[in-house]
């Protein structure tokens, strides 16, 4: 049976600003790294919450393989464009500037674009591309991310689960929110299934010869996941060339790491140098915003209401589940295992910021979700 | 044993472009025209190739369908963005236009966006985003189509196969060109194994109630194409969202028609009011294209030079097959099936340019295939 604890959400939030700054983030960047994975665990993408806390930002800042006192460069600019050299800073906090830029210049010219260098793992995808929500724009956000992925006929990791994320606001209803890996699932679900001593439900990866396996051990032990598709037969080249495709764009395009070279998120050498791609498109620059709301609406709608599968109750629009799940969360506090809940202590004392939040109560058989 | 007949390529070109002027399409724009098709049949993408010059094209141009002199308006424009009426002009034409004036934009700002609402079937998506490769530039094309995929836990056809395209310049090596359907395969590729009378190999769609069907007549029978990624289990939400993004982005911005009020490209009624979304972005103004260049050579050697799967020879980046099969055709012609032929004889008596070409040779049990 596995037990999770519930805490309070705007405690587990207060608690990670002072973590942050207890490894000298300055307050801001604090708040905003904070938030960042904070928003992770309220829309259920635990594998990129308060989790990943100490093993992918605290570990590396007291190591001193992250700056958090990097000054953001900027290489070049127009009014629409910008390209930047994060300065091995924390990720979600040079992200969230380079978005804020993004927006900014979306609202002068109709589009923005900012591309971002040697800068480290950033958090959800989808926090970014949210933020232009509440300009009336429509967010992209894109990263490359360490080699998890074989291209089709490939055999080994070459590709990052590099993800996709839109952000399409509606009028009444709830925005359009997109961030998916371009794997068939992430390296998370395949972990799940590993601690669980159980097989795979399908074909999500391949062994270290190449071969497609259903052992979650064959595939963590230098095997590889499968491109969105899977097999040729179900296009699996697709998945690969859009894994392939955010490369080029936060990647390669940035002047970043790209491919096999990103470095790992819990890595203990310097220069991860992940690259990040951000686009934000002032919707009011193409159409009147009016007309673009009620049409948004009058889809979802239209979707919401269409005829369903057997057995099937609901079609949901992309975010759908993850609001409603914050909703809960805010409300009732969010479960973390207890395991998570130790090894939040234990950095704590490692960090010097005791984890002494008290939970509002416990869940028994809580099998939080990692989606993504 | 079906049979094709070969043709010169230039010919089969030229033969197109007076098959557009004698229906009063501007010579320049049946140029334009007849090397969008023409492109699709050099590719292997012949579903979009010269089989539809009249069906799309010619057909709808006799009834007054789509305006051989429609002039395109400009609605809003800055100096990185442009949303235009297409006017109901033919699809290549207007679309082509569209990503020049993008490319335009790009140089100067870095960035271009270009949106189009009023328009019709534009042939394939990668011809506009290769558009860009000249230019030392990434482009991005998508456009939105007639309603034949269900979302995931729906069982009626409501998003089209809305294709996403992106061509990446490299340096010494061929440039990355995506060009995919955000369905699992095309509609097209289920009329093949219907016309052959034979069971589809995987589960790329579903019957009229929603349940999976490996049955071609079922599927096209008031059936659906599945989104890339096919069931739950294989996270066919993804593709689902891909296919919706492409369509608020082609679809809604631009002020086009949306999901199940795309008008189809073979429709006796008028207004199709297809949608596009162009994007350009001009690689020097994020970082010297030299460094560009070498390290997407880079990039591609490694991909290539990876170990592969059991059984296979060759990684292949996106585009190659493509790029190898136009040498081919430009070379030694391009096949078309007597079918194919006849009713394009049949088109030139009905438009008054009769199909007079001489073939180069012949060739059996040639499967032209279907990609896409």
């Amino acid at each position: 049976m596995v037990k999770s604890l519930i805490f309070s959400a705007p405690e587990l939030k207060d608690y990670m600003v002072r973590f942050f700054c207890k490894l000298n983030v300055p307050l801001e960047d604090a708040k905003i790294s904070a938030d960042v994975l904070h928003a992770a665990d309220l829309r259920g993408v635990n594998s990129h919450g308060i989790i990943r806390l100490h093993s992918y930002y605290g570990d590396r800042l007291l190591k001193g393989l992250i700056d958090p006192h990097a000054q953001t460069t900027i290489l070049n600019e127009t009014p629409a464009v910008q390209a930047l050299d994060g300065g091995n800073g924390l990720g979600p906090a040079v992200a969230y500037r380079a978005m804020q830029t993004c927006i900014q210049k979306a609202k002068n010219t109709g589009v923005g674009v900012v591309t971002v260098r040697n800068s480290n793992h950033y958090g959800i995808a989808g926090y970014y591309a949210m933020m232009a929500l509440p300009h009336n724009m429509i967010g992209i956000s894109l990263t490359n991310s360490q080699p998890l992925v074989a291209p089709t006929y490939g055999s080994t990791a070459l590709l990052g689960t590099n993800p996709i994320s839109a952000a399409v606001p509606a009028g009444k209803s709830r925005p359009y929110v997109l961030d998916m890996a371009t794997s068939i699932v992430p390296k998370g679900r395949i972990t799940v299934y590993q601690k669980a001593e159980k097989e795979l439900p399908a074909d999500w990866g391949m062994d270290q010869n190449g071969s497609i396996t259903r052992d979650p051990n064959q595939i963590l032990d230098h095997g590889a996941l499968l491109p969105l598709g899977g097999s040729d037969l179900m296009r699996g080249y697709k998945g690969y060339g859009l894994s392939l495709l955010v490369d080029l764009l936060s990647g390669v395009l940035p002047g970043a790491a790209f491919g096999p070279n990103v470095g790992r998120p819990t890595s203990t050498s310097p220069g991860a140098n992940v690259g990040h791609f951000f686009a934000a498109l002032n919707i009011e620059v193409f159409r009147p915003l009016i007309d673009f709301e009620r049409e948004m609406d009058e889809y979802i709608h239209l979707l919401q209401e269409a005829p369903k599968e057997p057995g099937q109750e609901r079609i949901y629009i992309h975010g759908e589940k993850e609001f409603e799940l914050e909703e809960k969360y805010q409300r009732e506090g969010i479960p973390l295992l207890t395991s998570v809940v130790q090894s939040l202590q234990a950095a704590g004392k490692t960090v010097g910021v005791e984890f002494d939040l008290q939970p509002l109560g416990e869940l028994e058989d809580e099998t939080t979700s990692q989606q993504h």
